[in-house]
């Protein structure tokens, strides 16, 4: 049988563009040679598409000129693929004469982005409007999924437990907000001090805060604002302790993995910490094996023990909202508690999350291998392609069924 | 001043092309020719993207062969355009020797489709990745607004009235569902016959019918899941009557047009009759002229006598949905009633209304003509831009406000 042609894209305009690069690399590392061809497709920082394969190397992140001769700069053709053989095809930006424009094709894409543009449903919709089988979160999925406000109309909705939040939108001119406004909406959210600011969309613990007077936070929103277009407030949790469960129905039920229990800094958790603790940045993380086993646990403890009805709370409410979000592919679930008062809410989801998650499948009841977690992603990619292909074409002009009134 | 360069996209694969083909052509010949030089997008119910003069005239769909050979098939330069002078791009599907890959060139989207693919955020992201400013709602608010059940949650965590429902999933195989399994269902969500039963994304009334028991109910599935993955039912309003209002925030606040009642029918609602009345389908619906204004009154009456607090609801309730989804554009919502009871609940959304609701602002309060209203979305569509290029470029990998946390 012939092999699948797997097209891993990462990179992109996001802030979240390194990590993005780091887990691309670690999934066409994973990925079952046996079963798949993958290559990368590389989104620049000012959002160019290269393909060749000196991208499969960390080392050459970023591409300085000499690099760029050997990539090729490409587009995606976007209109519909959906004869038997048709592929996902990369056409070149330059006319080569004498050549064909098709650089690559490919069965399916990875999309491996974590924040805007890759992970919010921008190039799910690309995706979904060509026709090709994607792995992760559909459009709606991932639109809500990363913005934490409409995410928390969603657990409303669904009665599940989350903090309270005030939403603050960037004015139109500069960014600053008068101190009373601010105060005034701190009020109205029953919010005190000290509390967390956050911007809207973003992920990885960017440009979250805790502040502990209005001074601070007014101090916050300049940075905030250059970044996102509106933020939220949330109270500041006591006690804090974090746990992050991962959702899937690759294997046809809807199923959790492992729970992780980061583990509590006491000064910071930056973004380096988050993602690169184990990786050696300065020689290249060149395969996954770099963030070794050994080096996660320093950062997470994994199955930590739980009472037994908040572990059901976790993975019933993880259940309950991918459901509800038609969910695909394995986002993770975080949630934050306060370990006193045994309190617990839904904190965010991360429709792609820093490496796949992988070693929370890992250490699931059924450990489930990357590589074969991510030969699950394919198929169910395939098989939901397959079901939008079930919505008929065009009906004609009188719909079949009619809307009987009786007005 | 040179003249923007408008690109009109219509068609497409969705069940409700042949609309989106009306408003299309109605909106290439609405815009300001002072301002802008508009040219049509043609894309055909299987997918293909086309350019060329002949597809300004409604005489000419569906295309024959001889036609096919004026027009060029193109797709769309996906990666980002940032830099100044810089556009959208539609580049030659086939290598053409000694010319350039480039059709078309154009600085703002005007995406004019109904359902699936166009309206549901999917052509919306493909504009976002590629930085390309484009009319109408987001691709958030698209997405959520095209999926019925989504929508509800919003509305649940908003306070603002909606129809109880049931949510019916395509079974992996066949299309049938037990009748125990749906009398159940029923039964949880509190409704009796007759009810409502509907797709859970298409738009148009497409799929919608009246069931008075368990049997008619099971018989109306297969259809609706051959076109839609999930299905509705919701309770059959008693003494129904509906009123329609637009919202938009172009003018720099949240407005709404006016409020239109369609004209109660006594026995079809079709397809045909909510959008093609006046319209002569024969010889082409060549500009929105003939669709005159004398027959349009004759579905609808605008500005409706209605009492002062359900005018208010449905003022209040349209800008709270709009705001909480961040819109943009100008959806058109639609309430559904009982005169009797005088009760009123928010039925659904259309992002992109049929003839983009034109008529409802032109019958506003401070009327707005329906060209005057394409400069203000185009308007919106660059300052929608520009906001976004306000987001910063990737941040150094150390977050610039890091997460102090005190465990």
């Amino acid at each position: 049988m012939e092999k699948k042609r797997i097209a891993v894209f990462f990179g992109g305009r996001s802030p979240e563009h390194d990590v993005s690069v780091i887990s691309g690399l670690q999934v066409l590392q994973a990925l079952d040679q046996t079963k798949y061809e993958a290559f990368p497709v590389y989104i620049t920082t000012d959002g160019k598409w290269l393909v060749g394969d000196i991208l499969r190397d960390r080392a050459n992140y970023l591409l300085d000129k000499n690099a760029y001769k050997k990539v090729t700069e490409v587009t995606l053709d976007v209109t519909f693929q959906d004869n038997v053989g048709k592929k996902g095809a990369l056409l070149a930006k330059k006319s080569m004469f004498f050549s064909s424009l098709k650089v690559e094709e490919f069965d399916v894409a990875i999309p491996v982005f974590h924040g805007l543009y890759g992970e919010d449903g921008n190039i799910q919709g690309l995706f979904e409007l060509a026709g090709i089988p994607y792995t992760g979160m559909r459009t709606m999925a991932s639109s809500i999924l990363m913005d934490k406000v409409v995410t928390k109309h969603m657990l409303r909705s669904l009665g599940i437990p989350y903090l309270p939040y005030a939403k603050l939108k960037r004015p139109d001119e500069g960014y600053l907000i008068p101190k009373d406004k601010l105060s005034s909406m701190l009020r109205d959210s029953n919010i005190d001090f000290p509390c967390i600011i956050k911007p809207s969309h973003l992920g990885s613990s960017i440009g979250v805060a805790k502040v502990d007077n209005i001074d601070e936070l007014g101090a916050c929103l300049p940075a905030i604002f250059e970044m996102d277009d509106s933020a939220i407030i949330e109270p500041f949790v006591q006690n804090l302790v974090e746990y992050n469960v991962a959702v899937s129905k690759i294997s046809g039920d809807v199923e959790t993995s492992a729970i992780e229990r980061p583990k509590a800094v006491d000064e910071l958790l930056d973004f380096k910490q988050k993602y690169l603790s184990g990786g050696d940045n300065k020689t290249g993380t060149k395969n996954s094996e770099t963030i070794s086993e050994g080096m996660l646990s320093l950062t997470r403890e994994l199955n930590p023990k739980l009472e037994k009805a908040m572990e059901e709370q976790i993975i019933t409410c993880s259940k309950i909202l991918f459901e509800a979000i038609d969910g695909s592919g394995a986002p993770r679930i975080d949630y934050i508690g306060d370990f006193k008062t045994g309190d617990i809410w839904l904190n965010e989801v991360n429709p792609c999350p820093g490496s796949f998650g992988y070693f929370l499948w890992e250490a699931a009841e059924e450990p489930l291998l990357f590589s074969d977690f991510l030969s699950g992603l394919i198929e169910e990619a395939l098989f939901e392609r397959q079901k939008r292909k079930l919505l008929k074409d065009p009906v004609p002009a009188e719909a079949r069924l009619l809307r009987r009134r009786l007005g």
